[in-house]
């Protein structure tokens, strides 16, 4: 059914480009046939996967004045102005692999990188596709979090490749070897993007304060949580920077609430749906603010996968549910603290001056034990950024890593 | 069942702290009966309301230094640390309206606000209880944004709080009269809260500029989407300040994607279903950065209520959904497309120096026509805020206007 067209843009040879900046091999992507269906068109590849392309998606993807902006690789064509009966009607394998269409009825070519075309069909363009498959972890695997050295995370693009696949992998993963400098840890968050500021400021100083508006802002305890609940969207990513530690007690208390949620799941059925199917309103009220969120604490995905957690003690507010469903509600909770403080899920370890830590915090849960503010100094900086930061930096850094391999010469 | 009890902590007549920092009437909270029973405690008010409050929120919900922090009003205690036969044996009803309550194991009398224990049972803390209600609108009924003076936005708390109502109620409102300042859009959205940076920056600025990373930075027409569809959660408020306009085109278009999406409903729920249960990708990427996310066009919530638009015509890149899904997901697109389109719901009216207008970004679509960048200049400076800054700060300014109300003299 291929025929062999005249393209009016390309010449033989040349790959036509594509809406995004992204490299796309093409050994994998030899079409050797291709056929005008009443919808788009249907590519069959050289390894025998056939795969469908819908009119209206081939005509509003072509890299052109008018359709995608060349430069801002955005859309300006409106898909609505394209006309109901669009059909391709003609459509070739050129010789760089190109696949090139002449449609109805505008007679319009446009020219299809073949590569482009298999990975949306292969689905690498997926958010999730890029990224480290997830695993999780309980004390016994995880004595303390994965170390990296924190000064060659600043100016080496695998070192902090390395560490922020270690970041999304287990939830949490540190530095070491960083000097005291105030705004140091916003050089690191900005390598990996753009930080999220919020009432507690754009860096947050976490030390024993008069007129706290925080137990964080205490010398005491905290029970394992995550940062925020309050707000409709959790920060994804905390770091933590430890500029200096004199005291010895105040260690770091880290739990996988992904596990300690699989776990529940596993063990007491009845008290894990009462954590993923009853809300609770989080509140952090104060003077100037009042922020408030009603949700679960532990969310799922449609496949019932885990994908958040939301708990804090110092900020759960009231139960979001009717009356009769709070006797459940609060043995679970009250099941679901006991494990997050029992020796099976929580890593212990002690935060030494120069550490930064980077965690999930819509999946760890953090804490810390009281320490003794007159015996020493313990002071931290700390800022969020969203998960859209990390997901965006581990897919740029692939890509680079792709590209150096690309133009590298050929081994010999 | 009352019975009187010796107060430990407080004298007859004062009522107890609250875990936070809200005035509670009590005049609508006058308890008549207090009966202990397994679970907790119920109250019957003299209006005749009966509630049911439960042991392990009013254990874990006392001020008092190891309970709820008299200063952060953060919670200390651990939940799992209270006994499990926990019970009240004893409660009474104090002179002050108090309730105060005796507790098995351990004797301790915790003592609760009349007020503060009704308004969690009327729901008054609940997220959405202190909002306005939305209405939607189409062309018909909005001709131009809805406007207020903007100087006196600045530093009138009545005048803010005025604006904002209108802004959560119509999804955007615009200030007038404001001066051509760089970063006076800042000065305004941190009359609300804490901005949101993004890839784009702190503040951006949009004009037509050379080598863009955005169809925003050319001079090219904009059909009506959401700003940063690519992201999990797109950013709830948009500010855009026109500080110069010297272009007689351009005009700005606004369109209540609620009110389109409730159309559809009503009159093609086949293109309904579809724009609700149908995942589109949309991607922002760029050499140095890569932003993915998957979500339907409309989103409702669990009560069929429209709760989100995601609609993007420039970065919207591919279909998420199985090919057989793709045609069905076209006609949809096309369909949404064509009513931004129409003159039944589009808003259209010149954006004029010194105007300043907010929308949300999560239900209203903007766009504008192309300009002449030849003929004049276009500036505009904007940022973004997330929903909870709005909602904490209407919060506030409702909160103010009851305290001030509450220390005014009785009226002669």
């Amino acid at each position: 059914m291929a025929m062999a067209l005249q393209s009016a843009q390309h010449e033989t040879g040349a790959l036509p480009a594509t809406p995004d900046f992204d490299h796309y091999p093409i050994a994998q992507a030899v079409a050797v046939a291709v056929v005008p269906q009443p919808e788009g068109i249907v590519v069959t590849w050289a390894d025998g996967q056939v795969d469908h392309f819908n009119r209206f998606w081939l005509r509003e993807n072509e890299v052109a004045d008018g359709i995608v902006n060349p430069v801002t690789r955005e859309r300006d064509i409106d898909v609505a102005a394209l006309p109901e009966d669009l059909a391709a009607t003609a459509v070739a394998i050129e010789d760089s692999g190109t696949i090139a269409v002449t449609w109805h009825p505008d007679q319009r070519v446009t020219h299809h990188h073949p590569g482009w075309l298999r990975a949306f069909a292969d689905r690498t363009r997926h958010p999730r596709a890029a990224l480290p498959e997830q695993t999780t972890w309980d004390a016994a695997s995880m004595a303390e979090p994965i170390s990296f050295g924190g000064p060659r995370v600043l100016n080496d693009d695998g070192a902090l490749r390395d560490w922020l696949i270690a970041v999304h992998r287990y939830g949490l993963a540190r530095l070491g070897g960083l000097p005291d400098r105030i705004g140091l840890v916003q050089q690191v968050a900005e390598r990996i993007g753009t930080i999220r500021p919020s009432s507690f400021g754009f860096l947050f100083d976490v030390e024993s304060k008069p007129k706290p508006d925080s137990n964080a802002y205490t010398a005491g305890g905290l029970t394992p949580h995550t940062d925020l609940p309050s707000r409709e969207m959790q920060p994804g990513i905390q770091l933590l920077h430890c500029r200096t530690n004199t005291c010895a007690d105040g260690f770091s208390v880290m739990v996988d609430g992904f596990r300690v949620a699989e776990h529940i799941r596993a063990t007491d059925p009845e008290a894990f749906a009462a954590l993923t199917d009853l809300r609770w309103l989080f509140c952090n009220r104060h003077r100037d603010y009042d922020y408030r969120w009603s949700g679960p604490m532990v969310e799922c995905d449609v496949d019932g996968r885990i994908t958040e957690i939301r708990a804090s003690n110092a900020i759960r507010a009231h139960p979001d549910m009717p009356g009769e469903d709070m006797p459940r509600a609060y043995r679970a909770v009250r099941k679901f603290m006991n494990l997050l403080a029992s020796d099976s899920f929580r890593c212990r370890y002690p935060f030494s001056a120069g550490n930064l830590v980077a965690f999930d915090n819509r999946r760890i849960l953090h804490g810390r034990d009281p320490f003794d503010a007159r015996q020493g100094w313990r002071r931290l900086q700390g800022c969020y950024l969203d998960h859209d930061e990390l997901y965006s930096r581990l897919r740029i850094l692939a890509w680079r890593e792709r590209e150096i391999s690309a133009t590298a010469p050929p081994p010999t």
